[in-house]
């Protein structure tokens, strides 16, 4: 970390939509950037859930940050892991002990799945925010079904076949409509003493209706949609144990091995590393320009921020949102850089909000319009594809769904990574057994 | 495991090249088939070295087993380790104490990398035979160039660009190939601190010369093209060490942070469960019917068996092979089911030997004739795509394969899975500074 050329340095931290977003921005702004990310890809979150349901493979939803900069030689690119800032010496520090020191800096650091105080419950039911996550889910969900196809005792097997979903909002209501047409199409016929169309998929959510952020009929839609395809819909009811043998909700056990978490997430822990105010769920909680009070040379964006639209209402933690913050803060960058110093407070547009159930069903609401069904779900595949970056994985996405949609195959049906499966059943099996 | 209807029962154990050509030989026999493979996926070995060097995708080049006989209702796919075989009782063991009987049985478990009494090495010098073994090589060659870019200090600099591969077979040479073409051409514009075109790319090779089953003049191709790639090519030199500062071969120590194991196999343990006689190489020594001398009802085919060709050299352990075993039990299993029990010696015909270079290069020995260059890699490609199964991995590799040859970049650059990539440094650093 020693060459420092000359110029104002900024550095990112985080490579998500927020933090791309402000490096595309600032071409040619005359800034020297350094973008600071624990691991070495962009992630297109809004599709994670597809691999985590064997749809698509990693290499299609995630980028090589250097390799997004390759053509940027003011942009250089740390694969490392921020543990601290100090602001008055304006220096962000790495696990390493090393230090790196910026003129603006702008925290983009996303969020976490949160347990609500019971951290013991992501062993059992792990959220889907990484790579790593989906991975892990996919493996999962179809060792379940390797297992129930061994198993000879009736009450094992059908908890084997049960998958709980807790949380009801977009990526609950994906991941529940995914693995329904998982279970119910896909594996059908590739089993001989188990019938994957009798699996029980069971979405659990603690509030009144399923997406919240949607306006009622949409939610009672997507309920509707989601029991079609033979997902049990639980709304109005909280869980309040997990652990391997399954959930305990509203005082009922529901004996369950494969559990995911889609219940709530919680801000990195950017709000501790500059002494700023925080919500609850950890959010910095910025000025109207978005940055930290005190310090008009931090920004904080995206999901680790807490900032405010036109109307008095948070802006929601989602990818178009990040993007204008990034936009905001590299445009407020540009203007400093110029001698333009005066506060230029963020003004959220909020498009709309989608959400897919399963196959070929999805909800969209525009605000001034709303759909439902086949159309939304063009609409959403379209816009997803178009946001994804690069021809190569737009033709690889598009052909993946194409395949998957005129054939029912899926192609990254994998059990990969970790403890071999044997291992992991024998463990599972003596931890089942334990009193 | 308690319904067996009735029927021969066929058990096959492994879902290599030979045991699903035998699945594939046996449909419409009238046995029933029973297919047990401790992972969930049969895998293409023979690309796994492009997925170990960011090209492919784990998905392009793995099918779940169960899924490839869906269709085949005589089939069970059985996910489970076997921990040995009873041929008194006729039956398989797997690891959790269940047991499988069998009519007859096929092992077919193919082989590991093999460390010459040097188990220790197989930590800082993994091989290459499983999706994870390669996923977790592609994690490491990117991780070198990671912390290189991170490392002040310029000897450690050189040690994490120096890449040694240790074997000059087809896998050391597909491998030193493409690290140097992902090196000097696929990542050559993402760094801002390291020249990744000055990376050292070293293949070892104790023999005289690489490829040792091709005639002469094609290893002198070979090596003469590695070299004009960048590659140092050393040949007659044993490496005596192997440990997280690198290399030591013929007294020299070479240092170097990654190591590429492709030195030698062995065969999975399949002798000792029937306890049959075995070459050094832990292969059982078949009858010339493929069958354990004194158990006609136990075939062994593929890596784990030593069967000689007509011309008493043995049979070679590639993909080729494996396949005619499979195809020549199937058709020993069907006439036995008729009642024919004469002994049907198997006759291996040797169709050729591939290997790619890198960039555009291979050499292909058909025996009556030889290619070297351009021509042999088109010819040699062809030849993987046709292998593949199903339509739509064909053209998922066919498109990959054309987008990295015509705009250099690779779709997987991706370091995921096991402990972050920032504690991996942390404890390697440590490792480096220990006495």
């Amino acid at each position: 970390m020693s060459e420092t050329p000359q110029g104002h340095h900024v550095v990112i931290v985080g490579a998500g939509f927020g933090g791309l977003e402000a490096i595309r921005r600032l071409k040619g702004s005359g800034a020297r950037i350094t973008v600071i990310d624990r691991r070495n890809h962009h992630l297109f979150q809004p599709l994670l859930y597809q691999v985590a349901t064997a749809t698509l493979a990693t290499s299609e939803i995630a980028w090589p940050i250097r390799h997004l900069f390759a053509n940027r030689p003011d942009v250089t690119t740390i694969l490392g892991e921020v543990v601290g800032v100090d602001p008055d010496r304006h220096v962000v520090k790495l696990e390493d002990g090393s230090e790196i020191s910026y003129d603006t800096l702008v925290l983009a650091t996303g969020a976490r799945h949160a347990y609500f105080g019971h951290d013991e419950w992501e062993e059992v039911a792990p959220g889907l925010k990484s790579l790593e996550d989906a991975v892990k889910l996919r493996r999962r969900i179809l060792l379940a079904f390797e297992w129930a196809e061994r198993e000879t005792d009736p009450a094992r097997r059908e908890a084997l076949l049960t998958f709980v979903i807790i949380g009801g909002g977009p990526t609950g209501v994906e991941m529940a409509g995914t693995i329904a047409e998982l279970a119910h199409v896909t594996l059908k016929d590739d089993y001989r003493r188990i019938d994957p169309r009798k699996a029980r998929i069971v979405l659990i959510e603690a509030g009144p209706r399923l997406l919240p952020a949607f306006p009622e009929d949409l939610s009672d839609y997507a309920a509707k949609a989601l029991r079609s395809l033979g997902v049990e819909v639980m709304l109005g009811e909280a869980v309040s144990s997990c652990d391997l043998k399954g959930v305990v909700y509203d005082g009922k056990h529901l004996a369950a091995a494969t559990l995911v978490w889609a219940a709530g997430v919680a801000a990195s822990p950017a709000a501790q590393w500059v002494g700023a105010p925080a919500d609850r769920a950890g959010r910095v909680i910025v000025e109207q320009d978005l940055t930290v009070p005190g310090h008009p040379d931090i920004f904080v964006i995206g999901d680790t921020a807490l900032s405010k639209a036109p109307d008095g209402s948070p802006v929601p933690g989602i990818a178009p949102a990040a993007k204008q913050q990034g936009t905001h803060v590299a445009d407020t960058i540009r203007a400093r850089l110029k001698g333009d110093t005066k506060p230029r407070p963020f003004r959220y547009k909020h498009a709309g909000n989608l959400a897919t159930i399963g196959k070929r069903l999805a909800v969209i609401d525009f605000g001034w319009t709303k759909l439902r069904g086949a159309l939304a779900w063009w609409i959403w595949g379209i816009a997803h594809i178009f946001f994804l970056i690069g021809v190569r994985n737009r033709l690889s996405v598009a052909l993946n769904w194409l395949w998957i949609h005129t054939t029912g195959q899926r192609s990254a049906l994998l059990i990969t990574q970790g403890r071999s499966a044997t291992s992991s059943k024998a463990k599972r099996s003596r931890a089942d057994n334990a009193p």
